[in-house]
């Protein structure tokens, strides 16, 4: 019992790394190692022998059609957004630049392979095997991007043995909401404006506030921002910007809708920034602006387009939703982001709520819009390679639209149950030591953890 | 007339954010989400309905043949050089790091939306509407970079307000120009030596001439760029180094025009590095590496060959280009820079006419000569894809050298007087309060965001 | 010989670049331009007449199919990772940022022209002529890299002059152990384990240890890294690690081989990182993260599928060899770079040994070991687009295994007397003023550039 109330008197960064990180990360490592093993084979694109008995069987198939060709740039992109961009976006806190970037590299890196399995395992078994390649490589760093968000969220209160054990529910419960919306309710989220953002944020969300921690000042370190903090947050954000096209357009449908997805998310993204700088220094009493708005809310055009940007969105309509996106971000940052930690004792770090919560949302709902409005008239034969579902004869509008909207309740319902549980385990006093409920949630890393290292007492605790 | 005088007394980094900027930016944006929603539609390869019917009738067209696949890693990179590069490129002068990076977002982003309205409408409108793709986008994005080489000009003397302004009769300008010499002349400038270089250089210069401010002491600026400035400003130099190539070839026709654009930059820019280096350390008393040089200079064998380097320039030549561009640029930061400030009153904050203007000029002389030089003995079936006049029987390589050297010409004038229309709208003192020239740009911003804000009297001015 | 001996002695960054460095840059240069006229064409994927004939020849070749949209995105992602991975990487040491930086956009720029025309004499002679393209692009950027990473030992102990005449040598043995390799002995070697990274480390190794100076206390300068070279260092460190599936795909065949590549480096990049994490924590008495373990540990997946990565390796093998080297190179930093400079007076100090040597070498055994294991059942017909002498009825994987063995053997081989002739091309004494060994070093490069540079006499020694 004083074990585990000491256990739980955590402080920044990492106690008991000495043994409780490195064993954590080699066992996780083997187990992964074993599944792969077990579980994961080569698909037809990536594999020497069936892809070339498939290319002598058609004429028509020829290297250039291999996806890697269609795939790679973006994932490419992709990666650097995870790595690069959602690393140092982080790193305007001067404080924690450092465990910013490098807990975000090895979240990720556990991530994406823990995603492969469980987005295989949910949504990708041919016979008992997991079928992977690059379009599988791009899903798991699109989950990963979805822990990193949550990962904004608590950054400053966590270990990365903490950030490990959330990820391995927050992946789980992703490939389980992924699951829902796509195979059972048929939705569309190229983007992952549902699956990705609000899902990510309102886990995050709920996250932070079972670790509540009421002597954390955040507005202090986020003072602290200084020129040389800022400048590599503008990396992360700059990178972030440039390449969310990529990001929604890569695992849409090839030709017509990977175009119109990138362009759609480019107009978004442009008029999203005005509108970005316009409130910043609107809501500014001395009309400066304020950077941490720059950095973040410049991105929710991106987030807000995630669903609808494979329809036919238009331009127009691309750079309304990014103005409003940037608009509600930069109010969320300035006038509710205050409110949710003085009255619902949510912790905030980064204002994911601003950038993937509240435009995810929208996202959302402009997606169930766009699909109702969806006519056979306007997609002609590229219905279908939009929407599943989209045979002209059996085509349904309004129906499309209210799975979409179906979709969004069941992510912020997942989000937040899954984030319950991930982060408040054991609800109510700890049996052991009577800790109120956020300690408690260290607490069950803590027996997580002792679990898996079973040379409990050899720790120093 | 107080006020008017009042608001000519400008500060560092934007006086009168307060209300000016946001309206700005938010009446801009309004007009600029109209314009698009009366203007631009969706062309062949974004349009699901008319890209699924091409395809139907052509049984040759596939998903492989749509623009996005030959052009989008094009995109991507120059995407990066405008945000990345030009943003981070001047952060070397320590003081305006911050400025530099965010206030080049949001220039760009504007830029990059009344581009593609400027382009569309000057030359590329089908039956009334603009028609947008990847090929618009990456125009839209060389357009900006014409912008933001003006904005190395003026950095440091200029609020986001002005900015502004200027980018929207910059735009337009180099919308008309790029028309006179694209559609007019015929002229080939794929990499934009003279379109985005030469204009966007000699527009700058003469609107930092109009704004000479005598107090500003440059050089003091210059010497404070410190150890972090200067890895921050090698970020921008780096990129802009790496993704030349795909600058360069961005637009160029499929298949070997593409990649022998691509390829010759390459070389240029090798070529050029080493000269940089050879020539820094050559003018040094001490022979010391001046950071500056190595940060601008190395680049300037890319703007060099932004012409010839689709025609067939050779490794060869594209070096010998490269190793003359990257001398002049040295040597007219060291001898030239100077006197354009003591005698001509141009304070080119970042020397631009050494990276832009100078090389640029280069790079229309050299594409003039080697159009001149082309033949069909060389070219074979390839001379139609690199000159859009030359079928084998028609050609005159005389005739399109000819051209190319009076669209180097129309460039220079075009470039000049819009720096001055712009710069100095009402030539002569201003008749409200007396100022002279320079003062009176100011003044003209402040009339004519004033018409826009319509409450002029509730802004602290 | 007091000329000499002032020579030799060196201090940091440069003495007599006053007019060695200028002069040494333009003549090579010269000679560069002047080899390029007379022996380099562009070859049928860049030629416009070749290109456009060959296209008229048979109906089924489409632009499309030029190398460029095969390669041309990986050549991007290899070209970042050496000048921005390279280049930040080894920011990490405060004192060297700039010149880290700055140094290897020089010796990289020369590096690629003289590996261009090294590697075309050696392996790609065309009736008397090197036909270059994209694929000689990513050659010469490979052959680039072996250069930066031998220039990661002796950083700080350099001058540019010294690393230019480094890289002159370096570069021609790099060619003639490639030709060895890849056309005698049929080695598959496409993310170069033996030819780029087992050759560039020793080969530095033995550059260092000649160079050896008591004096130069290395671990003073790593303590002095701060956060922000930390921050700039890890922009190298994710740049690498996320373009390294780039990297070990760049050259592979079309289709299935470059994908497969692909994502077995970013399976073993991902289980490397955990490795790094847990075994740096493990090491460390107080259980820290030690920041140069994860800049430079966590890349040792990529190297070590460098050889075995285009083959039938499996996720799985790549999660086993990546968890392998994170844990070699981890374990090398803490045991073996202290006794490598305590005993064998090999100052490493970028730590090349650990991320290049070691999992070189690694690379190449698993490279042999799979080769070993390559079946027709496996691979099917897809066996000899993997092994250039994979025809089914007289494949002998044996054989291949061994041969791949071999490659190794003669990679060490010659980086070990390369490096022993580039470092002390006069072995024992100066004959003229008796210094030692590691002196000579500089004497060789004072004698090959006075040579060069004819007006010895005029030179502030």
């Amino acid at each position: 019992a004083q074990n585990c109330c000491k256990s739980a008197d955590l402080r920044e960064q990492a106690t008991n790394m000495r043994l409780r990180l490195p064993l954590l990360c080699i066992i996780l490592e083997v187990i992964l190692i074993i599944l792969f093993g077990t579980l994961v084979e080569y698909n037809v694109d990536t594999d020497a022998k069936l892809w070339n008995a498939n290319k002598n069987q058609s004429a028509t198939r020829h290297d250039y059609e291999n996806e890697f060709y269609y795939r790679y740039p973006s994932f490419q992109d992709v990666h650097v957004m995870i790595f690069v961009g959602f690393g140092f976006l982080m790193t305007f806190l001067q404080r924690y630049g450092f465990s910013s970037v490098g807990f975000n590299f090895l979240i990720a890196a556990f991530s994406l392979q823990w995603a492969t399995l469980m987005q295989g395992f949910f949504h990708g078994m041919h016979h008992g095997k997991i079928h992977v390649g690059v379009t599988s490589m791009i899903n798991a760093d699109f989950c990963t991007g979805s822990v990193l968000i949550s990962f904004g969220a608590v950054l400053g209160k966590t270990s990365p043995v903490q950030l490990l054990v959330m990820a391995i529910f927050e992946v789980t419960l992703f490939a389980v909401n992924e699951f829902i919306l796509l195979t059972i309710l048929g939705a569309n989220d190229a983007g992952g404006s549902m699956t990705i953002h609000t899902f990510g944020a309102y886990f995050g969300l709920v996250v932070t506030r079972v670790l509540y921690r009421p002597n954390l000042d955040k507005s202090k370190h986020r003072n602290s921002s200084v020129y040389h903090s800022d400048l590599f947050a503008m990396i992360g954000t700059i990178y972030l910007w440039m390449f969310w096209p990529s990001f929604n357009s890569a695992i849409t449908n090839y030709g017509d809708p990977q175009h119109r997805t990138a362009m759609n998310t480019y107009y978004s993204l442009a008029s999203c920034t005005l509108a970005t700088f316009a409130f910043s220094a609107l809501v500014n009493p001395e009309g400066k602006l304020d950077m941490v708005h720059i950095q973040n809310a410049a991105l929710a055009g991106g987030v807000a387009v995630g669903t609808a940007g494979e329809m036919m969105l238009t331009p127009f309509g691309s750079m309304i939703v990014g103005f409003l996106a940037g608009t509600i971000s930069v109010l969320g940052y300035k006038y509710l982001t205050p409110v949710l930690e003085s009255k619902l004792k949510i912790q905030d770090t980064c204002g994911i709520h601003n950038l993937h919560g509240m435009p995810g949302v929208l996202g959302a709902v402009v997606g169930a819009v766009t699909s109702a409005l969806a006519s056979p008239a306007v997609y002609g034969n590229g219905l279908q390679r939009v929407f599943a579902d989209g045979e002209p004869g059996e085509w349904n509008a309004q129906s499309r639209g209210g799975f979409q909207a179906i979709s969004l309740v069941v992510t912020l319902g997942m989000a937040l149950i899954g984030g319950l549980v991930t982060g408040g385990y054991k609800v109510g006093k700890c049996s052991e030591c009577m800790l109120p409920l956020g300690k408690s949630f260290d607490l069950i890393y803590f027996k997580f953890t002792t679990v898996i290292i079973l040379c409990h007492s050899n720790e120093r605790i």
